[in-house]
């Protein structure tokens, strides 16, 4: 027997609007969609708001391979509310705020456990996958056809169905029946999180950087600028800023950026010669925020020997592989990476989350822009060109 | 005015025999040389053994490039004895003990004040270099040509120049008249000190490998092999050895290796996919211990995800870069290199010579041949052929 929610809509198919991609960097169609119920160990959420990062970008232009699944709903930073839940589901209930992280975490596996690192071991990396039980969708156009998720997550709808290793509960403290209520600010808030984690997990987790260091941030996108936040926090002697669009410069100043190169104006130069002649040697700590292997390169050359670490964030836009200098390792240098801070979902959401809550943190200069759910393709444009940091999506 | 030392030689041109490789890949020519006194922060040492390393053999091939430098005197696992000191000198004196060691180690500069790495930013790498203050070489052929350095040590050589950073005395405790009295067996060990702490240094300090750990070793030569006694003393639950010489198992099962992949037998499959089937995603902790690009990325392929460390020691022979999978690196895996396993030569070759001496480490399995200086080259085919771990070279 199926629990009964308040808007009678448990255990049924919902009909609602998506923004459908349905073909490879087409704008997306909002369309009106079919929502199946959840399964057992899965949850259906209704999106509050949620907002475009770049990962959406680089899968939506991928044309071929096995990336490249359409028709697809793509999203993956968002806040929701519980609408109903699946068989076996205790953790979660109609009403409770959600956020959902396309970084498993089911809390039982060895990795789960361990201390280190933030991947499942039973759930795995469903970057490609349709729920991660059962490999099927929850979506499907008026027409039958199949829907495919992204990232475990599909936050470009108004429903959307998750797994619970996939979904973390972001507040206990408000009422359920609260929780929708909660201020369009905290909502917007929320749907960052997963971006801030990201650049705050990297740089005070993986990287561990330590007062007094030197850093150096390839790509000042919101993701870069989470990284910036998080040295500037831990008292980065130089933050040093690497964009091809200058005005990240001046945005990038207000998370710590105290340097900046524009690589289009460095001439001859490479910009890992500059990082190092500014940093006599190269700088502690260096963070690729971009997604191009070119990029990883130049911020491992741009490391200092003997204790020189590189964290790489950006998710690789046409798949190319990094190309390392052997001798450059053997001098001591690291090369790491990191999808979602290096953070574990179910533990280190609700803790942040709570601190957001309380205004003991402040995710406001990564909102640029806000549109409504219509103009999503807005979104898109702005990132595309540069103009946002992070475009808030509304649901209504 | 030179201080003058027993034999009488200290301030004067000393007439000695050296190996000296005329040209890249040929066999080395035992011949008179000329060796300068030392210079301002230089001593000159009397080498009682040496041993022949894999990057000896790395770069006696290398033929073209900033690297190919011939003629030359390579060598630099040794012990020896000092004969003379330089002006400035004081930390030697004539009759010490000592090891010459290929990274330098001033005590000055930020990097060897720090805890981290063992590189010098003062010193940096002179992996071509003649005398590092000077630039210039200590060695003539009799028809007064240049001779090149190696490393900053070129042992195969009766007597050779080497500046103090580059100098490590191993024992206090023994007079200095005594010191080259020491029995065969403490000079053999002695000059296999280097190795042995790179790989152990590489388990220990750079990898940090912990009791239960899985482990997986690409090249079962004497480096692999330290590093596998590393491994087996943190109590490592499974240490994997790859080697294409099959005789390296039985050798390796001495020093903890429990498993052993023949990249020969593995039919289609790669190693990599091999050890994830064996070790259920991957190892632990991976070393590649060859110097080839090629296994390299396999034995980054072959650490499991989200703490996965691969530990780079092996010298790349081609200088071929190596390729990374930029997905793998975000799923939580490090890549890291050290030489000489991340220690620190003057403060880390004293504490580990002295567990030496006491008989708390014994070295003897490594020492597979020895041979007369004038051999030196049955020494270079042994380890070509795979024959030999270390084999010694005695001077007289
Ligand atoms: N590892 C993770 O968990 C994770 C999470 C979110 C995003 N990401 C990835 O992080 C990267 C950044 O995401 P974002 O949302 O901040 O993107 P963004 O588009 O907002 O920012 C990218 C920045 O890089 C700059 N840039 C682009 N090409 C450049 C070049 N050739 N040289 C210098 N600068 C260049 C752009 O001007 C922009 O400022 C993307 O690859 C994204 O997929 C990774
Ligand atoms: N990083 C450092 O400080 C440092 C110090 C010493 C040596 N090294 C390097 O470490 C490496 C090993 O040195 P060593 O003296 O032990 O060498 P070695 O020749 O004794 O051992 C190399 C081993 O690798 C095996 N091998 C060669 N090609 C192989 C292949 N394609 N697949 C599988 N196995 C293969 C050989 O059979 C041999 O057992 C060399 O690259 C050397 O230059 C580095
Ligand atoms: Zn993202
Ligand atoms: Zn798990
Ligand atoms: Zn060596
Ligand atoms: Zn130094």
């Amino acid at each position: 027997m199926e629990k009964q929610n308040r808007s009678g809509t448990a255990g049924k198919v919902i009909r609602c609007k998506a923004a459908v991609c349905r073909n490879p960097g087409e704008p997306l169609v909002i369309e009106e969609i079919m929502v199946d119920p959840p399964k057992a160990w899965e949850i259906r959420i209704k999106i509050l708001c949620t907002s475009l990062c770049h990962s959406d970008v680089t899968f939506w232009k991928i044309s071929i391979g096995p990336f490249a699944l359409f028709p697809r709903i793509f999203g993956h930073e968002a806040v929701g509310v519980v609408e109903s839940v699946g068989e076996h589901v205790e953790e979660f209930q109609e009403g409770d705020m959600v956020v959902p992280v396309f970084r498993p975490n089911c809390r039982e596996c060895r990795d789960c456990k361990s201390q280190k690192g933030n991947g499942c071991s039973i759930f795995g990396d469903k970057l490609v996958a349709e729920m991660p039980r059962d490999g099927t969708s929850r979506f499907k156009g008026m027409n039958g056809e199949t829907l495919h998720h992204f990232l475990s997550v599909s936050s470009f709808s108004e429903y959307t169905v998750v797994d619970v290793v996939h979904v973390v509960k972001i507040s206990s403290e408000f009422p359920a029946e609260k929780a929708c209520l909660l201020s369009c600010g905290v909502s917007s808030g929320t749907s960052l999180m997963l971006m801030w984690m990201t650049g705050i997990g990297a740089a005070w987790k993986v990287a561990d950087i330590e007062e007094g260091s030197t850093v150096a941030i390839f790509g000042l996108g919101a993701v870069g600028l989470a990284v910036a936040e998080g040295a500037r926090l831990r008292g980065a002697s130089k933050i040093i800023g690497v964009d091809l669009n200058q005005e990240k410069f001046e945005i990038g100043k207000k998370f710590g950026v105290s340097e900046f190169i524009n690589p289009a104006t460095c001439g001859e130069k490479k910009v890992s010669e500059v990082i190092k002649e500014i940093t006599d040697g190269g700088v502690d700590y260096s963070f690729e925020c971009i997604g191009l292997a070119s990029l990883m390169e130049e911020a491992f050359n741009s490391s200092r020997a003997n204790w020189g670490k590189t964290v790489i964030l950006g998710v690789e836009m046409h798949n190319t592989p990094l190309a390392i200098n052997t001798y450059f390792l053997l001098r001591g240098r690291t090369v790491t990476g990191c999808f979602f801070g290096g953070l574990k979902a179910k533990s280190d959401i609700p803790i942040l989350a709570q601190k957001y809550l309380h205004k003991e943190i402040n995710l406001d200069g990564f909102i640029t822009h806000e549109v409504n759910f219509q103009d999503i393709n807005k979104a898109f444009d702005l990132l595309l060109e540069g103009k946002s940091l992070r475009c808030i999506i509304w649901m209504d």
